[in-house]
């Protein structure tokens, strides 16, 4: 069976219930050209994605997801997604990929050709990097001045801010500020320093029993993985927050972790050079839930 | 002959001299898939840009447009371009569109394929909208917060500020929030209350005979069509001035430009609802320098 699925998708009006889903789906190969260069997707970051992972043969969060990539439609004034034709897509990738393993999988819904008649759509999966190292070891983070405020999301709504958009260039950035520092991954702060996300993941901090993560105010995006995990640990009793995090409380945090869709929870042994505290046992039972199939 | 060119680019090292450029180049359809679903420049709007005019045969200021694009890759730790293959393809491409008329060219140096080898490049032109009527009557303009210090180049320069990244779904959001205040087009304010650019374009103010524009703090990208004016201006005797504008500057000027290298200059009529002084016959007169053969 291949390891990698590439499905392009012509995207259905949001309302549209009778199409026969199927017939909007075409599988080509990763490696050969589907996009044309007028993609605005190529020309401007100027379109969404998601990315989710599958595991032993199940989508993980899809509804979740899917719930994401029409708030950010939204944000970005994209037509509606058709949610049954997503979840299709979804449904199909999986049944194509091997039933073991995990793979990243992503959905892209890009504002289509320029002066094209509608938007573009794909779905590409392909095997999961190998994580086992960050989530049994650890990553070493540093912080990154986001140069915006942690309220900026409402004054200035045109920032796109709480929306998973393409133009992803700083993020990347970041990413390699971090490495060029000696570490794996980073941290934003806002200009007024609060914690706010990492380029690619949520922060979760635990303080005694006190699990807390910023709150969605709209200038991060909003964890599919943090919320999940969240409502994992409320049913086992533990105290969660939603707020304000002043960047100093990273320093008396009892652990920090960074989770996302596929590498999902990594705990920080380092944050700017200080040691951090790392529990692995506790990052190794958050690993085994993320890693359990879940809608 | 046709009005629209596609070549797809094989990059060199910025160092070889030595290759067939015209080997390096490779003519498509722009309506052919051209591009695969893994390129960064989709997947992350991971790449970096220039938009030059092509006016009546000649590509204009090209150097200026290269140089830029050395300087975004630098920004981006993409690989340095090879400027004589870019110069090859501008010219090939030049030669292929009609001699009369305007064009937009767009070059794209892109990451490339996730995990793949080497960065992508292409270039496509395509006739040119018809500018007359901002170019001739003027433009609606509203200021839009940008969130960022006028300074936060200097102090997180993995924000890639002074990089025309294909990351450009914020600037195309300003865009949409100006029409839907009923204006045409934006001009950014940074969060500390500093002139900054437009989403696609850089502002002149025109204060008696002085012609400023914000300074190149690196948080704005250098206008090359901004600079060719302000060099023509100096040649006219008229003295011209890079400094941090206050925002409360825009409502005394004398009059305002947004500059860009397809749609030129165009004057503010308005900013924000408020009348700004329109001057017609020197918003003619830049044109008509803008529209004459620049290197």
């Amino acid at each position: 069976m291949p390891a990698t699925v590439t499905l392009l998708i012509e995207p259905l009006a949001a309302d549209d219930l009778t199409s026969d889903l199927e017939s909007t789906f075409r599988e080509v190969d990763a490696s050969a050209p589907a996009l044309r260069v007028g993609e605005l997707s190529t020309q401007r970051g100027d379109g969404i994605f998601e990315t989710l992972a599958v595991v032993n043969g199940h989508a993980q969060e899809a509804e979740p997801h899917l719930q994401r990539l029409r708030n950010s439609a939204a944000i970005c004034e994209l037509p509606e997604p058709n949610l049954a034709q997503w979840h299709a897509a979804i449904e199909r990738a999986t049944a194509a990929l091997p039933a073991e393993g995990e793979f990243a999988m992503k959905l892209v819904l890009s504002r289509g050709v320029e002066h094209g008649p509608a938007p573009t759509a794909w779905l590409s999966a392909a095997p999961a990097a190998d994580f086992s190292a960050p989530r049994e070891r650890g990553v070493r983070a540093v912080t990154l001045d986001r140069g915006l405020a942690h309220d900026a999301a409402a004054t200035a709504p045109w920032l796109l801010l709480g929306a998973k958009t393409l133009s992803y260039a700083t993020n990347m950035a970041a990413l390699r500020e971090a490495k060029r520092r000696g570490a794996d991954d980073a941290i934003f702060v806002s200009s007024d320093g609060f914690v706010m996300e990492g380029p690619t993941s949520s922060v979760i901090l635990r303080h005694g029993d006190e699990y807390s993560t910023p709150a969605p105010s709209g200038a991060i995006l909003h964890g599919t993985t943090q919320l999940s995990l969240f409502e994992h640990l409320g049913e086992l009793g533990h105290r969660t927050a939603y707020r304000d995090i002043p960047a100093a409380e990273l320093a008396s945090a009892d652990a920090i972790w960074l989770v996302s869709s596929v590498r999902l929870a990594a705990g920080l042994t380092e944050l700017d050079g200080v040691p951090v505290p790392f529990d692995a046992e506790e990052t190794r039972a958050f690993n085994e839930y993320l890693l359990s199939p879940r809608d």
